[in-house]
């Protein structure tokens, strides 16, 4: 009796958790044309990292030109101004315990495929996604949003290593296109356009896209996935023809 | 006796084959702006494929939008004026005894990450390969010339499947980058630009990689590798600037 009565509180408790805690930004870019770093966001960052001190930074899209200690130190001195202390992933050396132990994530932007790679090959892919589905606050930026869809099959990325897998977080139920880029009528190139790329996905895929302008981002919260920021949303389903929605919108 | 002069005849055959006999034309598209289907491209085509009047087309990189049928036949309308004619590789029960008994071979361009996918697992890259390094006659544009290159790994193309290996013929000992684009000073975005996409891809990889600019192409005539073309070809090696060269260079 006993232990039947733990175990319908056990799937309670989880099921509780699940619908209700997840608390989520999946930003198209860490920064806006003309902005400084992660500035527009502030706001709601400030919501994101309520009651949080601390969070722990994924540097691991970074190919080169900046290290990962390099990387850490510019997102730290953002969240300095948030009262909120930033520590590398790479600086520690059991990085599955290190994300068990942490309040709150951010993974910034770089090369998708390095990124989940790097996840996969160091087991910490599903690490990430167990502690977020329980309800610690997550950003990514860029490519750290593409590991917030189903797969990364929508990254523009430059394939530069190979990943053991496509698979993402899934931390909402579709996949997402960072700085989603409109037709330029003017370019005399016959290399795909992003529409083009996206329906072509489409045609192997049945899975919804959500082509995220930079300015916009995912806000998740509990069981409530909207868009939010100053450009329209662009989204793309297997069998439609591409559609608008407006800032606030639910996804 | 005789099996020892067996041997050395069969390596200086194979050899001299290796050495001598490769006939490649790798594009960066197959149609530059304003102009028709390969028509900047007749008088090489002409001579990559003299003495041949039928080739296999392979399909394999169209994702939708048009069937490997309609592809095909968009290939033979222009082949048809060269008095060649054309068989889509998609038409053959046993594909790889299609590809050992064709004159020569065209591969058109579409997604890198399906073209390559569906080589691999039908088993069909390593035996293309082997026929156009015996001196076959192989044309490849954009996907098509990224699969004559070491690997995929600097595609522009959307990664919407995952092949088995991003490992691709290797015609030419280094990689391509079809549609190399310029960046646009213009362009408010933060996405990269191809030249930084082709830095990371260094970062990770010591390979030089030819970008080349739409109305460029790679000539093999047995050991000399040379580019072609209307425009300077951009070069990019592991510890260098990226430099410029112009057409009929080595490279």
């Amino acid at each position: 009796m006993f232990e039947f009565i733990f175990v319908i509180q056990t799937f309670f408790y989880n099921h509780y958790n699940f619908l209700t805690s997840m608390n989520i930004i999946l930003a198209s870019t860490s920064t806006i044309f003309g902005g400084e770093y992660l500035e527009y966001l502030r706001e709601e960052l400030i919501q994101l990292y309520k009651g949080i001190d601390e969070i722990i930074f994924v540097p691991f899209a970074r190919p080169g030109g900046i290290s990962h200690d390099d990387y850490t130190a510019k997102a730290r001195s953002f969240f300095e101004t948030l009262n909120i202390k930033v520590k590398g992933l790479h600086e520690f050396d059991n990085k599955t315990e290190a994300l068990h132990n942490a309040q709150g994530y951010f993974t910034g932007g770089g090369n998708t495929f390095l990124l989940v790679k790097t996840l996969h090959e160091e087991g910490l892919m599903s690490v990430l996604k167990e502690n977020v589905e329980n309800g610690k606050a997550y950003l990514g930026c860029s490519a750290g949003s593409n590991i917030g869809g189903q797969n990364m099959k929508t990254t523009n990325d430059m394939p530069i290593v190979y990943p053991p897998s496509f698979e993402c977080m899934g931390l909402v139920p579709f996949n997402l296109n960072p700085h989603y880029l409109d037709p330029n009528p003017e370019l005399k190139h016959n290399g795909e356009t992003r529409e083009t790329r996206i329906r072509e996905f489409l045609t192997q895929n049945d899975l919804k896209v959500v082509g995220l302008r930079e300015g916009n981002w995912i806000r998740r919260i509990g069981n409530t996935i909207t868009v939010e920021g100053s450009e329209l949303t662009r989204i793309f389903e297997k069998g439609k023809e591409p559609y608008e929605i407006a800032a606030g919108s639910i996804v």
